[in-house]
């Protein structure tokens, strides 16, 4: 099985694969970690979203994803979903053989260990993450008395992807989601006690899901200001350097001292469908504008 | 082109084809309206929605869905998901000839046209539907003085899928889509004032989307009780049975007065991915429970 991957060299573009446009957050923190890589940003939105989908099926969609990224020559692959990262990477791993794959389930996990005080921590992702119990393992196995409790939260991807950031719907929908999460801690600060969070309580939130961080002002205005809060961005970039580094695969200029990031080459973009709606939505998600003639739409 | 199709037969089944479970509305209306027929429903699961997707991407999956279907040998095909009927209709009928092919749009607008006072018709759908203009240009077909806006709802289908049909969620989802197309409709009521509505105010409201009936008694609330809501459930059984007697292909039973629906045998459900939760999210929307082993997977 382990096929199709020529030696890696430090010039080669690093790949990104996500079902949609959520994992440009993703891209977003890898292009500040390493802004003198290049990327390619592969986006299913033909087939997304992953999150409602069979184990088996997001398998099979991930594989032709990364096929496709691994078959233009790319030094790593960067899992951005993380659905496809709690399912299919021991499938990539088998797959391309020493090609380093990085997935954002794991480096999520190493963020909310370290996030932790009482060692309570809530993930919030799709269907198919939660009940995968990627997360959940990955926690045990650094904190083995940690005290996970996942919820899917499909209804914060829709209101992501429509661009409803704030407002009425998004409170409700946090409540809804969030408020037995932290029920505990949420009385606590009503009745202004002051003492530690009770052991019992979540104290940590992982955000498992990258259209997530579009809602983080409302989600913390919902858990309050003592829950801490992570995403996989920040650290799966930083585990993705780290990787690079050791396999000797950091592009030429990585140790030269961080010019301004060059703005406009941020990344290639490919998608499976709709290349104005990825480039009107995915913008948001990247924090810059994308313009439909940067998107090439290919076939998987 | 026309192909696949062998000479239709009363005693077959009908084919009833959506992208996920939201079509079970429309089997429900049909089972209710031919409850002498047998049916056979498919589901695409792996690959909704189609909502958000290009209409060349909705065809090429609708016209596999289809295939499938023809391929078991059906009398007659329901299209019960609004956006492959508001861009798929056409290519259906080319390939499929004289097989009778019912969409959901035209007899939602038809149904619209017949509710509406003042000839002001909004249309709530998925993002495809709205951006298609199906519902708009059926709707000037019949009327062609009506004034049509037409607002895709991407978080109502979310809500639908969730399961959350009532609470402030909802309410709040509903506000924010609906409060502009009706404002004077509302002022009108809060000001206690009698006149009719004006022209200009939208009088009807046309759930364009299979996911929104279980949505309906919030939508109510938030419009208002003078505002008709028609949805395509029905108008698209009548539709059905009336092709299927014109062309000699009613069950041999229907002209018997009408026995007590066999309940446990409504239809055979294939589905594209995840039998467990076609099962648990569609017995929601056909208003009967369905068991797992009930669902037959398939490739397409």
């Amino acid at each position: 099985m382990t096929t199709l991957v020529a030696l890696a060299d430090p010039s080669q573009p690093i790949g990104v694969f996500d079902s949609g446009v959520g994992g440009l957050t993703v891209l977003g923190a890898l292009h500040a970690e390493l802004p003198h890589e290049r990327f390619i940003y592969l986006g299913d939105t033909a087939r997304l979203p992953y999150g409602t989908k069979s184990a088996a099926t997001v398998v099979r969609y991930a594989l032709q994803a990364a096929d496709a990224l691994v078959a233009r020559g790319v030094k790593a692959l960067v899992v951005a979903c993380n659905t496809a990262s709690a399912v299919a990477l021991p499938s990539m791993h088998e797959r391309y053989g020493d090609l380093p794959v990085i997935g954002v389930v794991e480096p999520g996990a190493q963020a909310a260990v370290m996030a932790t005080r009482g060692g309570g921590i809530a993930v919030i992702g799709t269907e198919a993450t939660v009940r995968g119990g990627a997360y959940q393992q990955a926690i045990a196995r650094r904190r083995p008395d940690a005290r996970v409790s996942a919820v899917a939260c499909q209804v914060f991807v829709a209101l992501a992807e429509e661009g409803w950031t704030h407002g009425a719907v998004v409170r409700a929908t946090a409540q809804r989601y969030l408020a037995p999460l932290f029920a505990a801690e949420a009385a606590r600060r009503h009745c202004g006690l002051d003492e530690p969070v009770p052991a019992a309580a979540a104290d940590t939130l992982v955000l498992g899901c990258t259209h997530f961080p579009m809602l983080r002002p409302v989600i913390r205005e919902v858990v309050g200001d003592e829950v801490a809060i992570v995403d996989s961005a920040t650290t799966t970039a930083c585990a993705t350097r780290a990787l690079l580094r050791a396999r000797g695969l950091l592009g030429s200029d990585d140790a030269a001292p961080p010019a301004p990031p060059p703005q406009p080459a941020v990344a290639s973009f490919l998608a499976t469908d709709g290349a104005a709606r990825f480039a009107a939505i995915g913008g948001r998600f990247l924090g810059r504008e994308i313009a439909a003639h940067e998107v090439e739409l290919i076939d998987l």
